[in-house]
């Protein structure tokens, strides 16, 4: 399978992260969305959405959407439960991170840290993006107390998904300081065998 | 089960709409938003991120996330495919629905539509949504042509995140006028047995 991707996205990180844990081989191919690469008609034609990440299968089908090719790689593995409410739940969270997350997360971090430069109008949404990335990252806090992942005490594409973007925060101007749950739990995952960082290009 | 829900909410209407066609039924517990009846420590119990809607299961447990709540009510039914990669598909379009659709087609026609005001940082950013929103609209459309439905030619819970707030685009500023494929598929889904609208008490 071949991934069409950026490194420094923790979209792209997820199934990078997941594959190795399963040990499935993926072909990286980067796409430069900085400039306009995931764009471009080539690339329209096999995400007419124009994002990364992308999976190609090897019958040349693609899919899009971190957390839906998080689940087509997890179904029938560890990381995707049994039960049809767990499963919902693994749902859930990974919703949650697309919605009430990764908007203001992510794209904090990403003005902040990954784009050469920031617009004043994007400049002017920081104050926006802390207040509700601080409410997701205070609804993660609040659910793990107690627990060691997101659902059923074991580790899922859930946790996956929330991990991305989490354990980089700070890069957008979080400070995870004040979540303690949070940090245990990122340590945890980062403790899992066959672990790799954002960095990593396996 | 209950759900509790706005009546407004294409999020809570996605759920009504699933649950009628599956001929299940649900008890309706309003949760007025506009005052803040989806933050009160009561409602942060059964969810504590704060949103509508929430089904409560016959033993008391609790699932947020419309479309987390749509994939648990259509496992086994033909609402949710059979094949791995036709459901990472129907997850695939629901998340592009949570994350390029609904926050730019449902949040412009919350702040046009619903809310009895939008304050002037609101406002402002009509043109965004209208941009975002019409760039969604332009990917659906495109992989409508040729297609009945979203994923395998076959009615799913893709389809029912997707029409909940497509169908009423335009109360938040929004032409589907330009949208052929758009409009023959909503008219196709309209025209479903057991299709009730959006106003519907069933």
């Amino acid at each position: 399978m071949r991934l069409y991707q950026m490194q420094d996205s923790g979209n792209c990180y997820k199934v990078r992260l997941l594959a190795h844990l399963l040990n499935l081989r993926l072909e990286l191919v980067d796409v430069d969305i900085l400039i306009g690469e995931s764009r471009t008609e080539n690339f329209l034609a096999k995400n007419p959405n124009g994002r990364v990440p992308v999976l190609e299968l090897d019958d040349g089908r693609f899919l899009a959407e971190s957390d839906a090719i998080l689940f087509y790689l997890a179904k029938g593995t560890s990381y995707w439960p049994e039960d049809r409410l767990a499963q919902a739940e693994v749902l859930q969270w990974m919703f949650f991170e697309q919605y009430s997350h990764e908007p203001y997360v992510a794209v904090a971090r990403f003005w902040k840290s990954i784009s050469p430069d920031c617009p004043p109008e994007m400049h002017a949404r920081f104050p926006e993006w802390n207040q509700r990335g601080n409410a997701a990252l205070a609804v993660m806090e609040k659910h793990l107390s107690g627990r060691s992942y997101f659902i059923g005490d074991r580790y899922s594409i859930a946790d996956i998904a929330l991990f991305a973007y989490t354990h980089v925060a700070g890069e957008g101007g979080f400070d995870l300081g004040s979540y303690p749950q949070i940090q245990d739990w990122i340590e945890r995952i980062k403790g899992k065998p066959r672990h790799i960082d954002i960095a990593a290009r396996p």
